[in-house]
């Protein structure tokens, strides 16, 4: 069952949040007391949100923790069996190399078993041509044909603010599905792309500075 | 009047994400029709956000773009005219000086008018050494003391997620005020620690990654 696309974006969220914490778990049992108390989210909240992925068992005793991380992962598109091609990690590439994108051409900062780092892309030829990367680097130039060839479905997005909606534009008609935004700039889908198959997640970290005044 | 603790998440953190927006609109008014076409959220919302903060005037004939922001910047405590003090940057701190922490150090990264970096800190004594960067860097020992000498109330947390929860806890009981966690670690305002006194900001890149598969 994916029940992927009727997720209230919050769910999905925390659900998202709570598999680290699942997967360092010390025992095999949880509960959502235990949840709630690592989380300060509401007990019957997190039970809500089990109950939307159709995870029913456990209320009184405890959820198994392994049966919980593969339920999640399977909700939210996160595990390989909800797809009928073979094991595959996902994907990406990275838009913008100033001092935020190369950090992230970082092996430890984005990998993990779920996604691959197929590309970086900058307008600066040099930089392109200088930088020391384990991961094939590219001018921007290029970006719609190694995006197409590459077979990459998601973009971490740490250009200038001025040419993030002009890179959100080629990134979305090269069949990008999905946008994390280090920028501050609100992302718009260009016409003639289907809004609800890109998905757009913000992430500047001045935003999140101005959030926690 | 300022009304930044009764103003819901979500409005925040859309009034956070129109600044930049409104600060580049290239005329003197603004409609929420025009709002809604830059952001895609629907216009009535717009108007129960700016009617939530207070900003009642030019329903029909549009808002008038520079009272907008200084109404924005002040419900959200950004401006310093809602402070007594006379003018004065939010000072800073940056914790864990890997690739993307040393990344953060960039001056354009988090510089504006509003913030200032005060210091850097990482438990490796040899990367605080070498490292280079316009601002004072720290090994981890000394943070607590220099937290409080130089008055910083916000932190972004670039540390290892294994380490994030004891950084947390020494950063509340040094008295910070906010924290943007870039760890996939959900993080606990420690016991002692007023919950409602440190706002937490999570900002993990993946989990960014894994909200837009």
């Amino acid at each position: 069952m994916n029940t992927l696309t009727q997720l209230p974006k919050a769910t999905r969220n925390r659900m998202v949040q709570l598999l680290p914490l699942l997967k360092a778990w010390p025992s095999e049992k949880i509960t959502s007391l235990d949840i709630g108390s690592s989380t300060n989210w509401k007990d019957t909240l997190i039970r809500h949100d089990f109950w939307l992925l159709g995870i029913n068992k456990g209320v009184s005793n405890g959820y198994e923790v392994p049966e919980l991380i593969s339920s999640i992962e399977k909700a939210l598109g996160l595990n390989s069996e909800t797809t009928e091609a073979p094991a595959s990690k996902k994907n990406c590439c990275i838009v913008g190399l100033g001092r935020l994108g190369a950090a992230l051409l970082d092996y430890s900062l984005v990998d993990e078993k779920l996604f691959t780092i197929k590309a970086g892309f900058d307008s600066n030829l040099n930089r392109v041509e200088i930088l020391r990367s384990i991961y094939p680097l590219y001018p921007a130039t290029e970006m719609q044909f190694v995006i197409k060839k590459e077979k990459i479905e998601y973009a971490i997005l740490t250009v200038q603010d001025k040419d993030a909606q002009q890179i959100c534009n080629k990134l979305c008609s090269a069949g990008i599905k999905g946008i994390v935004n280090m920028t501050q700039v609100i992302l718009k889908i260009p016409d003639g792309v289907d809004k609800e198959k890109v998905k757009i997640e913000n992430l500047s970290i001045m935003n999140a500075l101005k959030m926690v005044i």
